[in-house]
C-alpha cells in the first residue's frame, strides 16, 4: 500500500466530490455539452429496467486507457520519466550504454528519437531498466518513486495530474454497477501500486504491457523475477487481445485519447447494442496541453479524428467540455 | 450465454443450498473433520474485525484449480475429451494425421502417450484442433458442445460432475467478501462460456492456458482469430506467473489437487499472515475415483504429499471429508 499525504488528499477529494454530487449532478466538472449528455444518455439506456438496450450488471464493462485519458502524459509517459531516471542511476554499471543505441541518446538528454519510436521502443527501455528484481521489490521501488515524483513542466506531483472529470466519470459508472478497467500501454506492474488509490481501480482490473516473469526459489522462498524481455505490448491491436485474454468479455464502453486506442474502440463498438466510445482531445494549451491533430504532435492523428467522425465516436474537447481539469485548479 | 436445462438445474441447486444453509451450516456436504474445521477457522481469522490476522476485503483473493479440484477430471480433462472429438471431426481434412505424431495415436484411440506427455502436450493438441476461428465462433462451439457432453465413464453430463462441497466453499468464501478465481491448466476460452453458470465465477476471474490471438478486420469488422500456437501454459510455475500478471495481488487461499498446483500453493503461503492451502485427494473409488499417490496414477505424487505434510497444507480426503460429492448422489 502506498501511504503518502499528497495522494491521500487526492482520494479524499474524489470521495467527497462524488458523495455530495451524485444526488444532484454526478459530473460537476463537465460542461453541459454533447459529451456529458452522451454519457448520461448511455448510462440511462443500459441501466433502466425494461429499456431495449438494458445490459445486465455482469456485462457492464468499461475500459479506460490511462496516459492522456485518465492522467497527464506530457511531456512524456510517467513510466518513461521513471525509466529516464533509472537509466541515469544504472549508467555507471553499464559503460556500454554511453556508446550507442537508445541509451546513449537518453544519457545526453535526447528523448525525441525514443518517443518517435513509439510504445514498443519505450517499453524496451522500460524492460531493460525496470527488471532484474523480484515483483515485490519492484512494487516497493515504484511506490517509493511515485510518492514524490513531479511533473517536469508543472512541478505538480504526478499523482495529482489526474483529470477530475474522469474521476467523476469512473465513480458515476461504478455507482451504476459498471466494472471499470484500465487498459494501458504502460507496464502493468508500474500502475498497480497506485491505481486503487487514485482511481479506485483494484490491481485485478488493471491491464498493461508487461515483461516476462520467471518463477524461482530464493532461500527456499518462491519469488517472481522480472526479466528484461518484453512479453506483451498492450497497445493498438494488443488492447482488444489483452481485453479478451484477461476479461474475456467485450466492453460496452471504452475511453481513449490516441491512435493506440483505435482498435479498443473498434472492438467495443463491434459488439452491437448500446455502446459508448469516447476520445479525449488535448486542445487546451492554457490549462493542460494542446497536441491534437491541429498541433501536429503525433498521438491523436487526423485519421483517428476522421474515423471518430465516421463512426460517431464522441470527441471530448478538454477546452470546451471540461469545466475543471485538475482538482488543484482554482475555481 | 449457455442456456441448457441440465446446468440451469445445477445452478438452482447451488443457490438453494447456499440460501438455506448459510445461517446454520455453510458447508453441509463436508463432514465435521479437520479440513472443514480449517476452512471455518481461517475465514473467522481473516474476516473478524480486530483479529491480528484480519485481511481487508480487497485482499481476500482465493484461487482454485479446476480439473480435479472443482470438477471431475477422469478419465481425462474435459477439454481433452472435446479435443479428441475435434481430432476425429477434422481428420478427413488432415490425411497427414494418420501417419505419425500424437494425432495418429489419438485416431487409434490411444490417449495414454498423450496424457503421459503432460499438460503442455495436451495443450498442443488442443491448440491445433481448437483454433482457426474467431473467439466468438469458438465460444459458440464450446457452448454447443458442453451442453450435451457426458462423462465417458459415468454417463452423466460433464456440467453435473462438479463437486458439491466445493460449490459450497465458493459460496461461503464469497459470502465473506472473498473474490474467487479459477487458475487452471485448461484453456481459458474453453472455460469461460460455463464458469459463471456452474460456479458463479465471471469470465474476468477465470485464468487458464491460452493460444495466441490475432486481431483482424473481416468485412470491415474487427475480429480476434485463434491461432494454433500456444501462448501461455497455466500450469506449475505458470500459475503464480499468471496470477501475478492477471490479478497482481497474492492469494490468501489456494486450492488444488495435483503437482500442477504446487507452485500456486507455495506462492500463496509465502505471502505471510493467515493463509489457507488445500489439496483435494482423490481416494474414493466408490463415489468418484481413486488416483492419489497410493494408486500410482500420476498427478498427485508422493513428493507433493510429503511437501503438504511438511508445510502443513491441508489434505482433503474425498472419502473421509466429503459427506456428499455430487448433487445427483442419493443421500
Amino acid at each position: 500500500m502506498i501511504s503518502n499525504r499528497l495522494s491521500a488528499a487526492v482520494v479524499g477529494a474524489v470521495v467527497f466530490t462524488s458523495t455530495i454530487s451524485l444526488a444532484a449532478d454526478p459530473l460537476p466538472s463537465w460542461n453541459d455539452t454533447p459529451p456529458k449528455q452522451a454519457i448520461l444518455a448511455f448510462v440511462e439506456r443500459v441501466t433502466k429496467e425494461g429499456s431495449p438496450d438494458f445490459v445486465p450488471v455482469p456485462e457492464r464493462i468499461a475500459t479506460f486507457d490511462n496516459d492522456g485519458t485518465l492522467w497527464c502524459e506530457m511531456p512524456y509517459y510517467v513510466q518513461l520519466q521513471f525509466a529516464l531516471e533509472r537509466v541515469k542511476d544504472l549508467a555507471p554499471q553499464h559503460p556500454e550504454w554511453k556508446e550507442k543505441g537508445p541509451f546513449a541518446s537518453l544519457l545526453r538528454g535526447d528523448t525525441k528519437n525514443l518517443i518517435a519510436g513509439g510504445t514498443r521502443a519505450i517499453l524496451e527501455v522500460v524492460a531493460a531498466t525496470q527488471s532484474g528484481m523480484t515483483t515485490t521489490e519492484y512494487h516497493q521501488m515504484v511506490n517509493h518513486w511515485i510518492a514524490t515524483a513531479k511533473n517536469p513542466i508543472t512541478g505538480r506531483p504526478v499523482l495529482e495530474m489526474v483529470y477530475q472529470p474522469m474521476l467523476e466519470l469512473l465513480a458515476y459508472l461504478r455507482a451504476n454497477d459498471f466494472k471499470t478497467f484500465i487498459v494501458s500501454g504502460s507496464g502493468v506492474d508500474f500502475m498497480r501500486p497506485w491505481t486503487e488509490q487514485i482511481y479506485g481501480i483494484p490491481p485485478e482490473q488493471v491491464m498493461g504491457s508487461r515483461g516476462k516473469l520467471k518463477f524461482e526459489r530464493q532461500n527456499g522462498q518462491p519469488v517472481l523475477v522480472k526479466l528484461p524481455e518484453l512479453d506483451f505490448v498492450d497497445d493498438k491491436e494488443g488492447k482488444p487481445i489483452g481485453i479478451q485474454e484477461q476479461i474475456g468479455r467485450r466492453p460496452i464502453a471504452a475511453f481513449g485519447n490516441s491512435v493506440g486506442d483505435r482498435e479498443m474502440l473498434e472492438w467495443t463498438q463491434a459488439g452491437g447494442g448500446a455502446r459508448l466510445m469516447m476520445l479525449v482531445h488535448h486542445d487546451d494549451a492554457a490549462r493542460e496541453f494542446a497536441y491534437g491533430p491541429d498541433s501536429k504532435i503525433g498521438t491523436f492523428s487526423d485519421s483517428l479524428m476522421d474515423e471518430a467522425e465516421e463512426k460517431k465516436w464522441t470527441i471530448i474537447s478538454m477546452k470546451d467540455d471540461w469545466r475543471q481539469i485538475f482538482a488543484f485548479e482554482k475555481k
